[in-house]
């Protein structure tokens, strides 16, 4: 981190008093110093402090205090959205933030902490907390490419989805099954717990009659709701999968289409996890 | 796979006509004969030949008759085995499995095809197909490392689990509440849908408070189940995954641990699904 300070514009979060405590030591031991957002929970109840906790103000003011530390601002995830089941509810969780996150930065001005950066990020509510007063950036990292999980919220639409996974039809036991060579260890097996209005683990494009039942490994069981499929072994379809982010952190590389011209680009970040 | 064939003794299965024809064509073109297995459906119903179906008895005689291929006998996956709900299920499943194999291998020697190899593979069912006759070949794939699912399933004991997740506490939003660094990249979201009679997404060793609730793609969030835990930022936990072969497969290396001794093993094959 130290390194990459001389290198590039760095912050990050930080959301309890020990571990900034630390960070600050870290900083101040190497002459430098760092850019900080305190992460607030604003309903996800992941990380985050409670903005209506009595120890709310004294973290801010700890973080503010530390001398290895630059405190920027304040950031939150409103990851409940993904459990939104309507427009309203969305438009209701946007705005519940945004109310959160402009009362929260009121009361550190008060309190003689300045508050630059209040940060929102989060892809489902996206389109309503941009219309909302008080923040000054947006994080929806799910935007890159979207997927069949943002269709289901009404996020996005089928063709928004810029991510796709080329499968191969490997076997067809049967007139109304067919098998794909693209199990959980490509599609992974996120978001098929209701979470979509279709069922199974994304949407075969160009074939409304398909449903991708069961991932294993290395298989997708396939099935023809009306009783058969004209799709073959070896005949090829492009999947929506359910889950973009995690798809891509299974391969070394995507392949970028621009009408006829494609070409590879190495997925850099993938599997760097810890 | 020509090439491969000059390097190692190599066999695939057969379970569609199309298929076995277009290998065996590949083979002829290059002066090549190669081993294939008929793939049977045990009662899974994702691959493999319908046992009681009229065609089956003509695939195999077809298969048998390629000249690039050399049948070398007949396999089967019992995965309806990871939806048994007790011992006796798993049991019968097994002998089910067994006596569907055992009768048709001997229907293909009553038809002139010999039948060398009668291969099973699922690690739940496997103490009892041992127990089975008619099998040459057994493949229980997750038995490598098994993990929190073969407990559940009777199959192991969380003593036999070999592989873990090495996880940072990185936060303790509440007393009740810590996150970790491992999330649905790291451990992923299998099995956890009732497959296993503990929730969650896998065990904290030493800690039986512990339940992991849910996964986003960097986090664990960990409830503690007695209100409180002494886990603090910065302390480090192993835990036990529902599914080892899909963690493997998103990792680049795992540490393999002897006594006080450990070293890296690179998984060579991760990635490497297409």
């Amino acid at each position: 981190m130290v390194a990459l300070l001389d290198r590039t514009r760095l912050s990050f979060i930080v959301d309890h008093p020990l571990v900034a405590k630390q960070w600050s030591d870290a900083m101040v031991m190497r002459g430098k110093q760092v850019d900080v957002l305190v992460k607030v929970d604003v309903g996800f109840h992941r990380c985050g402090i409670d903005p209506d906790a009595r120890e709310a103000m004294p973290m801010i003011k700890t973080v503010a205090s530390l001398p290895g530390l630059r405190l920027r601002g304040l950031l939150s995830h409103a990851g409940q959205a993904y459990h939104a089941h309507s427009e309203d509810q969305l438009r209701t969780m946007a705005e519940a933030e945004a109310r959160t996150m402009r009362d929260l930065a009121e009361r550190c001005r008060k309190n003689g902490v300045p508050i630059d950066e209040v940060s929102a990020g989060a892809t489902p509510p996206a389109r309503f907390s941009l219309l909302q007063d008080g923040f000054t950036e947006f994080r929806p990292g799910n935007y890159v490419y979207v997927d069949r999980t943002q269709v289901a919220l009404g996020a996005a639409t089928v063709d928004d989805c810029a991510l796709t996974v080329l499968a191969t039809v490997v076997s067809k036991p049967a007139a109304n099954r067919i098998i794909l060579d693209s199990g959980s260890k490509t599609l992974t097996n996120d978001g098929a717990r209701g979470f979509t209005p279709a069922p199974g683990y994304g949407t075969v494009i160009g074939h409304d009659d398909l449903v991708i039942e069961r991932l294993s490994e290395e298989h997708a069981t396939v099935k023809a709701v009306n009783r058969s499929t004209s799709l073959e072994p070896g005949d090829r379809v492009q999947i929506i999968p359910n889950h973009a982010c995690v798809v891509s952190n299974l391969v070394d590389q995507v392949w970028l289409v621009d009408g006829a011209t494609a070409g590879p680009l190495a997925v850099a970040a993938r599997g760097r996890i810890t």
